[in-house]
């Protein structure tokens, strides 16, 4: 165990009302950082009051996007414990990332003792309402005040953590999915698979695109051929055919989510065929020509399970299970949620109680 | 004509001999900032003492990389006058870039007339030593605090700047490059063609990776097939076969050099064919075998033409011109930074006397 310091505030902020929670819009009253320095090593693990950040203006980060996030969430259960979900895989990927990005591996034990302290701290800002948690966003940025265009010498560990709403505060609505052709998220040999800012900068126009067409997400498909489903929006996609639940395998440009992983050994566990496979947008339209495409969602940390009401592809619109959300969709929204809020039986070991 | 606050440093840097200069490391007195405001626009423009940043850590330029930035040059002519080259490109690919990355457009004019009165009052930075210059560098990060993946409200433009060393303090010597195979830096419907930070993150990797097998850059193939030629590090990239220079055509994952269209037209002014147009490695390789080969050089702000002694592809490496830089890359070298300096005339109406 690390000795991590805490400063605690002496200003505590005030705790916004359930329904103005949002997404990602408050912030608690602390913070993590840890510092890492060339030749030093990660150090200076501390807990302090939230605050703005001060960056040399040629910090790395501003110029040449090294960085990496993670998001992950807190809940609390109706028992009053505080629990994590898979929390070591949210480091390990994190470090993958690294790894990508050229950026020092980070202490995955540190990090997860750093958050559960920072969690515990903050206790009181993790929201009890039905389906409301507490997000948690760990990133790195790079910090050398340097403009070459090479990996940083310096870079910053930060936990920061926002209350959220309900994803579903209105229901489970199934979303119109636009396919997206022009634009492309990632390719083979790029940084699809880490979880860095530019794949997200990359992303915005395409949302704008589609937002503008009246479609909530953008379906991506691969850079090479512009024909292979890779995700939805920023979450995985699943689809259900012919009574068989299949995903894209992870192939180095789809992010390998956590929630993804975790729907595939839900559907194993409950005996539902699922199958890790290449998936042309082509046997997607086929199958819904035929009658076998019963469901499709996506899946994340922020929204568990999003359905997908309709497809658009090129000229036509194809709807998926009428617009309703699919038998399958909700047994693993409640079974993934069930787990997560504590209200039933953890048969995989997920759950962390901190 | 906006009117820009100046509010003059009053404690003075000490500024670095010019063996220390280096590249991007030292930076001048002051910088210019311009706010963006979602419902407002661009305001409140001003020149202020060089000063760190302070941020919100939810801000979004630390999580979803939407970003964008210029380099360019200051000189020092041998009349004492300030000198830019073709810096309204720099700003029209700077909102070349802001389209793609869902950034309102900034003002290209009150940018330029910012980058002006920045130049002038921090002046006595620009170092005068032989072919060293001052380093201009514009750029753009989203600072709207919110955790959602969306286009930030908020943003700052910002232009800081650093006297930089001659690159060739030693003479141009040629270097060796790796073709790189597995890794990409950018793909038809990705960024490649904006100057944003996720490009440069992305290119981290096999940068490292290539300096560790002695190579100096990586030149990078396209994304989808891994076959025609796209950069080399962060520059264009040019041949001459059999007396014509030729150099990938813009497609859409290639940066548009401004040193890149300035090459193009020199030699176009010279007379010396010169053609924009799909290259395969296939060709060079056998362009080498067959003798035709005859130069290879990246063109950049930086170091205006980095010749190229030798491509490594595969387990074979290419000596291209016995390693020594060809008679037209010194022709290229010689007449941009003759204008650049003043030292030549400038048929082209490129350099802007501040």
């Amino acid at each position: 165990m690390t000795t991590i310091q805490i400063e605690q505030t002496t200003q505590p902020k005030q705790k916004p009302a359930v329904e103005q929670l949002g997404f990602g819009k408050h912030f608690t009253d602390h913070m993590c950082i840890v510092d890492y320095t060339e030749g030093q090593g990660w150090h200076d693990a501390r807990i302090i009051p939230y605050q703005p950040l001060t960056l040399d203006p040629s910090a790395m980060v501003f110029h040449y996007g090294q960085t990496v996030f993670e998001g992950m969430k807190a809940y609390k259960t109706a028992a009053g414990d505080i629990t994590l979900f898979r929390p070591e895989r949210n480091f390990a990927r994190l470090n993958a990332s690294n790894a990508r990005l050229c950026i020092p591996a980070m202490d995955e034990a540190l990090a997860l003792q750093a958050l559960k302290e920072l969690v515990k701290l903050d206790e009181s800002w993790i929201p009890t309402a039905e389906n409301t948690s507490l997000y948690i966003r760990p990133f790195i940025i790079a910090t050398e005040p340097y403009l070459g265009v090479s990996p940083s010498k310096n870079y910053q560990f930060i936990i920061i953590m926002s209350p959220v709403g309900s994803y579903y505060a209105e229901g489970i609505n199934p979303v119109k999915i636009l396919v997206e052709k022009q634009y492309v998220r990632a390719v083979a040999g790029g940084t699809g698979e880490a979880k860095t800012g530019g794949n997200y900068a990359s992303s915005l126009k395409a949302q704008e695109l589609a937002s503008q067409q009246g479609y909530a997400q953008t379906l991506w498909l691969d850079g090479r051929e512009n024909e292979y489903i890779e995700e939805v929006g920023s979450m995985n996609i699943f689809f259900k055919i012919n009574g068989t639940v299949i995903t894209p395998a992870l192939n180095g440009s789809i992010l390998p989510g956590i929630t993804r992983d975790s729907m595939i050994q839900v559907l194993q566990h409950k005996g539902i065929p699922v199958e890790e496979r290449r998936i042309s947008i082509t046997e997607i339209i086929e199958a819904h020509q035929n009658g076998t495409l019963e469901e499709s969602f996506g899946t994340g940390t922020a929204a568990v399970i999003s359905p997908i009401g309709e497809l658009k592809f090129g000229d036509h619109q194809y709807v998926i299970n009428n617009g309703q959300i699919g038998e399958v969709s909700q047994l693993l929204y409640d079974t993934l949620t069930g787990i997560q809020y504590g209200k039933i039986d953890d048969p995989f070991g997920w759950r962390v109680i901190v």
